[in-house]
């Protein structure tokens, strides 16, 4: 069931010292002053589609459905690439075409994609070259909001760009992946799923190799399962392998490893 | 009173560039789209309870009856600390009990206890052993938003953890307290009440001991009643004495002085 | 029209660390719960009214009619200076009598000035000399939500102080402006507006003299007309002259740069 009250999320690479989020919100609000605006983060380093695609990824599916996920971290602005809405089973997804939407359409279950008609009557009528969050994202977000058919704002076309996460791979006793996403709190989020460690039991003992360092760890439940200051690896909020620090920081330790370096891990299996 | 469209408070230590915050909201708006969501922060430095009941404590109080405060620096997240709601007078206040809540809870006069049922029927289905946040604060705070009677979401307890502030203490000309808290200004404030400084006149000097070293300045009204750069004492917007520069950062002058520093003033009495 | 749900945009130099901002959200929401509460930004640099007059001017006008804008860069608070509001053709500007609104309530048109009754019922009742913000700035402007007519909320006055902001000028070939900000991006937005370059032809080169650096970039649509890391100067979307690098900082290039820095450009006009 959608909800009447309309919920617009925004992620961005603006970073919030600007006026740039705040115009967007502007804009929205004076298209549809009933919205609910939330914003995911602005914090993405600058041109990096990669994380912002992820963080969309990890957080849309847990917003009412009918949301409209606006993602706008885009360095092609104004250039010939593509404005674009995804309509997934639950979700809209408003942005520009260069993989930021893909991750988290895809894991809703991608049904429509439109091109955007950007010199329609449902984008701001004095567009800069620079900005389309502004001028296209936001007024085209507040129109869906507001019940336009997605048919008035833009043209079906066949496909969008996607943006390939790498899978992990076993080989025996190892399995090779990758970081996914080092957050604030320092913890390293791999790309192995808990469905390909199920055999792995709470208090063995795993061997990870990261950024050029092997380290030897306990495989547990929680942060708290080890004493101040020790590593771990556990399965974190997103149902995937972590490797951290009980109330520290392992990246800080493990200064080479970065978002997209290679991961593998050993243990023995019964 | 109790308004109609229910208020939700967060506060954490998860900063805002992970997709953390936004996965809470989107949880909190499943349930009940309707809410008001407000951050008070998010920017706690990590796992520094004390602070975080401190800025709670602030400003908890100035939001509208029948709020609902989720507040989460949750060190222990998934071990055997128990997740509790507070009823206070006219708040609600939803986290860990490790004394986060604390400070706020008791400021507005505590009613009514509850650990919450982590099984129940109440919190996410599919939950982590690492974000408590999402999978059980936002949604037990939303339900709460909605209606459903405390005793559902939880059992009746006597007691949950409290952080001790120290009193501050008069001896003759002296008042020894601590530094509760730095701002991002700088400002410097103490945990000594106006109420203890009533025979100070404005105008007079006070000699200031924090942080190994000793000054000697003004107490005044307000910032501008000196010139700019230069040092004063006065009665912050939180009923506190407090030390400062008038557009600047006393902080950075007393690079030692921290939060829970001891501070001791004294003041001649006619 | 001025739409039912009303919209309060929040502008301060607080950072979002502190409970500051969360006071003055707690203030808002117990006096009217359906307002939306909008953040422009809380990371003005402290003290920074030119900047904070600048970026509400940006921004402002984007909202929906009837928006209350309330922007608190405060560093005379509790002195003699005046607590206003500024009624202009479509909005409200709540704040201190700086000119931190007087950018934004010009651009606007000016209709009334008041000044707030400090006193008065519509403020809270136990104030503190440091906190306009929170005891009258977001009182004052949730009541104005409420409907309370400006004239219960203060006095008429004849004028208000601004800040100026320079004009650039013209002499043959050359432009003389200055750095009006520099964004997130490192981007450096001029205060030469794009009726004064029109003239100017896309792909041709100019001359650009700034913080003691001669720079010769083109001048074209948008930052992905050049190749990555590479300079070049556009109209941006504030309709204002920018010096940029397609994904990079120019200002990281050119450290002497400042807000306020002059700016010159020179091309050969046909």
């Amino acid at each position: 069931m959608v909800s009447k009250a309309r919920t617009v999320t925004l992620l961005t690479d603006f970073g919030t010292r600007d006026h740039y989020v705040a115009s967007m919100k502007g804009v929205l609000l004076a298209i549809d002053p009933e919205l609910h605006i939330v914003d995911i983060t602005h914090e993405v380093p600058k041109f990096d589609i990669r994380r912002a695609a992820l963080l969309l990824a990890n957080s849309a599916r847990f917003f009412p459905h009918g949301t409209i996920h606006v993602a706008v971290v885009d360095p092609g602005v104004g250039t010939s690439r593509r404005s674009i809405i995804i309509k997934t089973k639950n979700y809209y997804f408003v942005g520009p075409d260069n993989g930021v939407l893909s991750v988290a359409a895809a894991g809703d279950g991608v049904k429509h994609v439109y091109q955007i008609r950007e010199d329609g009557s449902y984008v701001l009528q004095r567009r800069s070259s620079t900005f389309a969050g502004r001028d296209v994202f936001a007024p085209v977000a507040a129109h869906i909001a507001k019940g336009v058919p997605l048919e008035m704002l833009g043209e079906v076309i066949k496909s969008f760009k996607r943006i390939r996460i790498s899978e992990p791979k076993r080989f025996g006793n190892r399995i090779d992946g990758e970081v996914l996403l080092i957050d604030a709190f320092g913890n390293i989020v791999t790309n192995i799923g808990d469905e390909l460690i199920e055999d792995l039991e709470p208090g063995q003992r795993i061997l990870v190799n990261v950024g050029g360092k092997l380290l030897r760890v306990p495989f547990l439940k929680t942060y708290g399962d080890v004493e101040r200051g020790k590593p771990l690896a556990l399965v974190g909020s997103t149902g995937l392998l972590e490797i951290g620090l009980n109330q520290g920081s392992i990246s800080c330790l493990l200064r080479n490893v970065k978002e997209g370096s290679r991961v593998s891990i050993q243990y023995s299996r019964e």
